[in-house]
């Protein structure tokens, strides 16, 4: 037996965290585990990756043409990655006790095929939680959206929006260090991260949540404009940066954290700059880079080798006692609260 | 002496075309002539063209930084291209008699340099306000957001918005006709223009006033989805066309008439659509494609001559008695009001 969490009713706003209520959005429940079969693992999650992008899976209605992966339907599992440690193996190329990465979802132990599971890689110094931040999806998330949407050059301005987020935090240090940036202007939600940003390798850091947050980033820009805008929020700070960028520039569209829970938040009202100023604005999703991921891993893992790129305070984890914690700390996501990647802990090694 | 009406107060809002109020956009005033200095030309407007970017030049408190013409100001005559004719020349290119093609603005005669003026090509069975249509700005626009920014193929599926003003139904005749589109979709504001884009080439016409437009459209793109979008108005039928583009999908930003006087309107609550369906939005403006003037008018002319593109039904054009009614019919392109070109014809030759 082991307990998982299921979606129960697909949110269209804001999720209903707390469980047990008639409208919860999560529900906790206990499954039995199969015997193993040939070239299978019984593993234990023990780290579990949070995601914006978790959200989308489970909205009310959604259309599965139109998705990048099938949607979380009521009665699912809620997917996550995860990192796990193998309990039991009937694999030749897995040992009990190796720690592998997998999707395997808000659940405590479950049993998965062997070519699902992939084997950390070694990197001296740093956890194994890593691999669900800067070497994992968000690393590559940021790696690729700076080097193929944004198409970042030398010597070029930058604006990275959500920048103290999992994504965000490693966009700025390739961005600045790697990309060798001659300008880059982060924008987070608190002064707190602000000041992070700019230890890390941001030249401007701005807090949206500030009256002057517009005047501040038409300074930042001075004397002339951005060359692109690698987007993780849409909304109002889309609409602020569509006036600092500059002609021909370049928006990737990476992620729209600010209205995933209420979609009527994205009001526009300097769209014009787009036509005017002949932007180009380019919306992309990792999984159509993973055939690259070698390329990507091993920029990361250099930067990270050669003091480039920092993990210390680009990671929060959270300890949960309670497995039914865990839609809890998954909702700190959409509150800003979380500096770097989120990453729930839910037993240890 | 000759009249003229300037920009009395920068809109902010929907312009107030009345005029002798206080708060008029526009003034009439009479201004001097100069004599005439070598290779000078002085020109009788006849035709007078009216365009959605007008909007864009007269707006308050521009920043002159990001806009493609400088902001016209207080006091300073209204900006428009313009069909003249010659009453005086004092250059060897041109007889007095001659037509000729120039950015006069809102003035009934006026003095220029033969170098800023131009003679119209010879195209039979057309009238000369057809270049400032069909064979004029709104013409190369068509051409050169379906060739160069919607990147259409033979066999694509395309929507077009606006499509039965100037530069849209030249853009669906060419996409159907030229570019053979396998199905044009073209979007307008009325059952009557409906029914005459499908006489001139589109497949399906939608109105987007229909309570059903929005399952029209999904309908309409059935069995997939569209290759590309050539959008005119941006704001609510853009966030419908959001959801029925094609997966790595194009969208030519040409125009967003809809929210010119009011941008709050642009509410985009399908954004995420750009994101999860890698959709690419490039903003563009015709003049940076004017060193490829004759490869477009050659493909226009072509398309006339051959009866693949009709001006007739394209064109509506409005004779003012009283020079002051100029506004009022340029008003007219903002509520919808206008089949095709709108030109205002102030007099005869």
């Amino acid at each position: 037996m082991a307990k998982e969490i299921i979606l129960a009713n697909a949110p269209t706003g804001f999720p209903v965290t707390e469980m047990g209520r008639a409208d919860s959005t999560f529900e906790l429940r206990q499954v039995d585990l199969p015997e193993l079969k040939n070239n299978q693992l019984l593993l234990k999650t023990i780290f579990i990756s949070n995601d914006p992008a978790q959200r989308g899976w489970i909205q009310k209605d959604q259309n599965s043409d139109r998705t990048y992966l099938p949607p979380i339907l009521p009665g699912q599992r809620m997917r996550a990655a995860s990192v796990a440690k193998v309990l039991k193996s009937t694999s030749s190329s897995f040992k009990e006790g190796a720690i592998v990465q997998c999707s395997g979802g808000w659940v405590e132990q479950l049993v998965i095929d062997a070519k699902d599971a992939f084997p950390l890689p070694d990197l001296p110094g740093v956890g194994p939680s890593v691999f669900l931040g800067a070497v994992g999806i968000p690393g590559l998330t940021a790696y690729f959206g700076l080097k193929d949407v944004c198409k970042l050059e030398e010597g070029q301005v930058i604006i990275i929006s959500g920048a103290a987020g999992a994504t965000g935090n490693v966009a700025v240090q390739l961005a600045k260090h790697v990309f060798k940036a001659s300008k880059v202007i982060a924008i987070a939600g608190s002064d707190e991260k602000c000041e992070w940003l700019k230890k890390i390798g941001a030249d401007h850091a701005l807090n949206y949540k500030a009256p002057s947050f517009s005047d501040a980033l038409v300074e930042a820009v001075k004397p002339s404009y951005a060359d692109c805008y690698f987007d993780n929020v849409g909304g109002s700070v889309l609409n602020a940066c569509l006036t600092v960028i500059k002609r021909n520039g370049r928006i990737a569209a990476c992620g729209a954290i600010s209205a995933y829970n209420d979609p009527s938040q994205t009001v526009l009202t300097n769209w014009s700059e787009v036509i005017l100023n002949r932007l180009t604005v380019q919306g992309f999703i990792v999984i159509d880079y993973y055939h690259r991921r070698s390329e990507a891993v091993e920029v990361i893992s250099s930067a990270i080798k050669e003091g480039k790129l920092t993990v210390a305070g680009g990671e929060t984890i959270v300890r949960c006692s309670d497995f039914a914690e865990i839609p809890q700390v998954w909702i700190r996501l959409f509150r800003g609260e979380n500096t770097g990647k989120l990453v729930t802990q839910v037993a240890d090694f």
